[in-house]
């Protein structure tokens, strides 16, 4: 039995978040589905700790604070999150629904599709190491989800940025042994943080392998070891994990072959509706462009009521929500 | 020597507010102007105590705490607020600046203007009595300022809402007598209010005269006295003053003399600059009109940001403003 719902929301960022709120607001059911373990979308992965100063009405606020005002916000409308799931497949029936297939292999039914998904998933920075895909889930690993698999064993991690220093400090704690490897003498990160590492280090608690690459992998079946290349010399060193931590970079995915009217990436709409060039179908948020368009998350919200607010009239033959003003 | 500023904003509601932010912002010099003798628009001299709750990020706030938070997000950039003023007359000059004179004698230089007025100035509904001109300001006053003057006077005041009731709260404790004259026998207001206010009709505090109205007003120069008419009696009552409080209708005031193009009594704009059919002059908020116009305070937020950004534009030569992303 397919799950079935009015709007399903690609993406759930600030400009997802809030289409959520106005679908509930405005009556139609709703459903969110993000690539990523937890909503925010951007705010949470790439600046969590960043203060906003430009959203009306909240003078200053993290970004991740400002993420759980949204999620306060769409609470009392109980909409189901797939969270973690990517939508794979969709295609169009002729009742004039949409039937999608998720990464986690669910079935959704919805007659419009909102797609906020800013710039795209989040994939790691791979680093362009001979035969490592052979390694990966086989002791290469890009992203830290359960810490417990660590415990006792032998670490190497790559990075200069926060990533790679607030695991180091974090599995720096249940390793057996953990080693720092980064390409540069000084680190991208938050000062505090690397001077945290170089603490750990002088204490012995892990070991910092500076003005060094790691250049190979090896090992029969499941990693043994690292290569690591410092300008004068090289060795093997072994191990039972390497994380690089190289940050995330967005890829758009699969949406991009729908067949969207695109422009330097974003998807066109018109700015009135902000319905793409398949009917039911809207764009919101950094996906969308349109003449005269701003990239605040300001202009996301705005774009996700007017999408809201069209994608009920498609739903409804064309009336208008009861909903028009602020004080309805 | 006239006061000169980059920008001159009309309108001190949400959207005007948070123009004056996005100008500071962007380094532009600005000045607001309002009827009111304080901000917040419609958002205070309407609905004060209204929960809001579709503000994004802002999951609950009294309207009147909305403008409080939009106080405190515009006030880094000191931006002159000419309260109690309206724009009376507005000249063009041929080095494109406008040149406005306030109803306070203020003459004000600008190189572009954002029309943020809402729905207009708020004016007070008069009551049709023969001769009232003569008494206004002598006696008959549709707003009360300094409520000292009517300190041991003897007071009439008509009508039956919210404003009504609470003056006749507030003035019963200074008054000599004070009626409280309204045409039937339920208020709209308050019901909590109301009751407060039967009660101290009950301990002789004030005297209600309901199912009654006003109809005529006497005095050789002065107000002297009201004529009472009720269905089966009519009477004279003497006074200092009548304060007819019937509530404000809003009047779009000189501005809608300027040659704008029109839609329902809202002005034309392009959306993706907000630009009136006047190079140079913006329209935002309750105020402009664009096909798939909402009408939410969001997108009056949405609209300053849009509007301010093609503002920088027209006065740095086409130039698009540095800061694009709300991360900037």
């Amino acid at each position: 039995m397919p799950n079935s719902t009015d709007i399903l929301i690609i993406g759930a960022g600030p400009s997802g978040l809030f289409a959520g709120f106005k679908a509930g607001q405005l009556g139609l059911s709703a459903q969110i589905i993000d690539s990523l373990p937890h909503p925010g979308g951007q705010l949470v992965e790439l600046y969590p700790y960043k203060t906003i100063s430009d959203i009306p009405g909240i003078p200053c606020i993290e970004a991740k604070g400002l993420v759980t005002k949204l999620m306060q916000q769409i609470e009392p409308y109980n909409i189901p999150m797939h969270l973690g799931e990517r939508v794979e497949t969709m295609s169009f029936h002729s009742d004039k629904s949409f039937e999608l297939q998720t990464s986690a292999g669910s079935q959704l039914i919805c007659r419009a599709i909102i797609l906020a998904a800013g710039l795209g998933s989040f994939n790691p920075r791979k680093p362009d190491l001979p035969g490592i895909q052979h390694y990966e889930n086989r002791g290469v690993e890009y992203a830290i989800r359960d810490i417990e698999k660590y415990r006792n064993k032998n670490l190497v991690i790559a990075g200069g940025g926060d990533s790679a220093l607030d695991w180091s400090i974090q599995l720096s704690e249940i390793a057996c042994t953990l080693s720092l490897v980064h390409r540069r003498s000084d680190f991208r990160g938050n000062p505090a943080t690397a001077s945290s590492v170089r603490q750990l280090a002088a204490n012995g608690k892990l070991q910092l392998l500076l003005n060094a690459n790691v250049t190979g992998l090896g090992g029969r079946d499941v990693l043994e070891y690292v290569e690591i290349q410092f300008p004068d010399r090289s060795f093997k060193l072994d191990c039972d994990f390497f994380l690089p931590l190289f940050g995330l970079s967005p890829k758009l995915g699969p949406i991009s072959t729908w067949g969207f009217e695109m422009d330097k990436g974003c998807i066109r709409v018109n700015p009135t509706t902000c319905q793409t060039n398949f009917q039911g179908i809207y764009s919101i948020g950094d996906l969308c462009s349109y003449d005269g368009k701003l990239k605040f998350i300001l202009s996301g919200f705005q774009e996700a009521a007017i999408a809201m607010h069209a994608a009920y009239a498609y739903l409804n033959e064309g009336r208008q929500a009861k909903i028009r003003y602020t004080t309805d």
